[in-house]
């Protein structure tokens, strides 16, 4: 890999692209070149990298030709149809859909839990879902010290998940609801604002949601853990930026309390925030634009043998996805 | 009992107390008289009842003289102070606040669960806490069939639960957001426009709320089953009206899904709302107002072996407050 690459945003004008372009410049991370790329909709539209203003060009057979590391959040669909086109241009493909996440030849990779897996690639390189990312910052390094079986799940997860269109609806549905106006609703398919929504991607047949398996898939496959069983509720929420995790989980050995806080206190890229009695806990807003993920409310699961339960909050537009693809490619050069 | 009883409002000018008031109209509770009684703040306002405009008055030593039955809903505090002068004046007392709940000489009562409980009453009959109450009306009837053991649930609780301030904390944060003003916190000790909060309640000492507990104190008196478990995250978020819980319980028995479903389409207050593919499940929004509760999101626990997940919404100052409360008045006459 070239020390100075050659780098390819696909789904530069979304709100993980834009977040992509900002991360590469908060971590001086060593561009030689940056191409924007998007559809034909956003092409011709420019973003700023570095102060220099740079055109988004849309996505044709030759955009990544001399490209070295492309960097993908424009949907499951550009990933299948384009990531192989990048990795026969040359380009090792970081992938933030779910395109390959489950794909035996493609590693899934969070950097502070299984970095090396990202060097046995094949061209590309699966970026996990945003809720799994930051439910396993703190799970995995309680997990290393006892071993988790299984956890239940619920999520509060912010609509820029959704994307920058999903940002709009709730701006839109608050105004409307203020101004005594009907709401309208076309990314969701209820009402947004005030409201809480039992439903973040498409269903299973078993009732889940595919958004709710991906813990327990992606989990496996991250943590190196094939037996590790995960019970998700998903539920979108009307917050701008950051999703937040409730978790109870269970573990094969006793857990001490006073230990599992000391471990997430030293685990890499994770801030305890836990003083209750101060009104100190993970919250979104206080999340959101921050590279670490945080986790409070650490107790002893009160229905669980060898359980803690505890609550995580973490952006999911940077460790979720942009920050998270980024600290991949820098595992490249 | 008197078949035409006087009855008192305690806290009528509250969140619950007007929907207390509305209740026994819509209901057509055989009221014989109604007395509004609350804290001197609010004494001299008035509120209408059956087309009648009624004075608040300010609650003294002579309140309850001629009352038969008084629904309280002003606070722990008020509750333990007023709650034994009102018995002794003959009254019996409906305690919507948590001050009795746990007194084993206090029937706790979910008329739907175990009406039969209020007839042994000493005076005072307690409602549940508002969580506990709608999860129940789920949870109960599964119980029955294939025997609760241990649940795990997460809720997503509205700023009406907390109050009428709160109600307007939310309003006011929207408002201050949207013209670009600094947000104030009063109510909550962080804002809850566009956030969600880990706190409802204060802390124990084990790191659980009291709130988080009252599902496995309350649930273990209601339906006299010493032994269930309930790890819960209690959690505010910014819905104006109605709460929703994510469950994942866990059965002594074997559950056959369409046994469950079947068992919830005949159970008592409960509206089964239950087809995702048609983007139909419980949602606040539609829970607000409504008497029964909704239950949907059904499906196998994917990490339990007798388990199953499900989604309850309920308007907390209905079922959760003020329509059971009155439900239990009804038991008495």
């Amino acid at each position: 890999m070239n020390n100075n690459p050659h780098v390819a945003i696909v789904g530069a004008s979304g709100a993980v692209g834009v977040e992509m372009i900002r991360t590469l410049e908060r971590r001086n991370f060593p561009v030689g070149s940056l191409r924007l790329l998007a559809s034909k909709r956003s092409a011709g539209k420019s973003l700023n990298f570095r102060g220099e203003t740079l055109a988004i060009e849309e996505l044709t057979p030759s955009s990544f030709e001399g490209v070295d590391i492309a960097l993908f959040s424009a949907g499951g669909g550009i990933s299948k149809e384009w990531g192989p086109e990048a990795v026969k241009a040359g380009a090792v493909v970081v992938d933030n859909s779910s395109a390959f996440r489950l794909d035996e030849s493609v590693p899934l990779v969070v950097p502070e839990i299984n970095a090396q897996d990202a060097l046995s690639h094949q061209g590309i390189i699966a970026n996990p879902n945003c809720t799994t990312a930051i439910t396993l910052m703190a799970l995995y390094p309680l997990h290393q010290a006892f071993g988790v079986e299984r956890v239940f799940a619920s999520t509060y997860q912010a609509v820029s998940g959704t994307g920058a269109q999903a940002i709009v609806e709730l701006e839109n549905q608050v105004r409307q609801l203020s101004q005594g106006e009907d709401v309208s609703s076309e990314v969701y398919p209820h009402q947004i604002a005030f409201n809480v929504l039992p439903h973040v991607d498409s269903f299973l047949p078993e009732g889940y949601t595919r958004e709710e398996m991906k813990l327990e898939n992606e989990g496996r496959k991250i943590m190196h853990h094939p037996s590790f069983r995960a019970s998700v509720t998903c539920v979108r929420v009307p917050v701008y930026r950051a999703h937040s995790i409730a978790i109870s989980a269970e573990f094969q050995q006793p857990v001490d309390l006073q230990r599992a806080q000391d471990i997430l206190s030293r685990a890499p890229g994770l801030d305890v925030v836990d003083d209750p009695q101060q009104n100190q806990y993970p919250l979104p807003l206080l999340a959101s634009g921050k590279d670490h993920c945080q986790v409070g409310r650490l107790r002893v699961d009160c229905a669980l043998e060898n359980g803690l339960c505890f609550w995580v909050a973490g952006d999911q537009l940077l460790k979720g996805a942009a920050l998270n693809a980024v600290q991949i490619a820098e595992l490249l050069v």
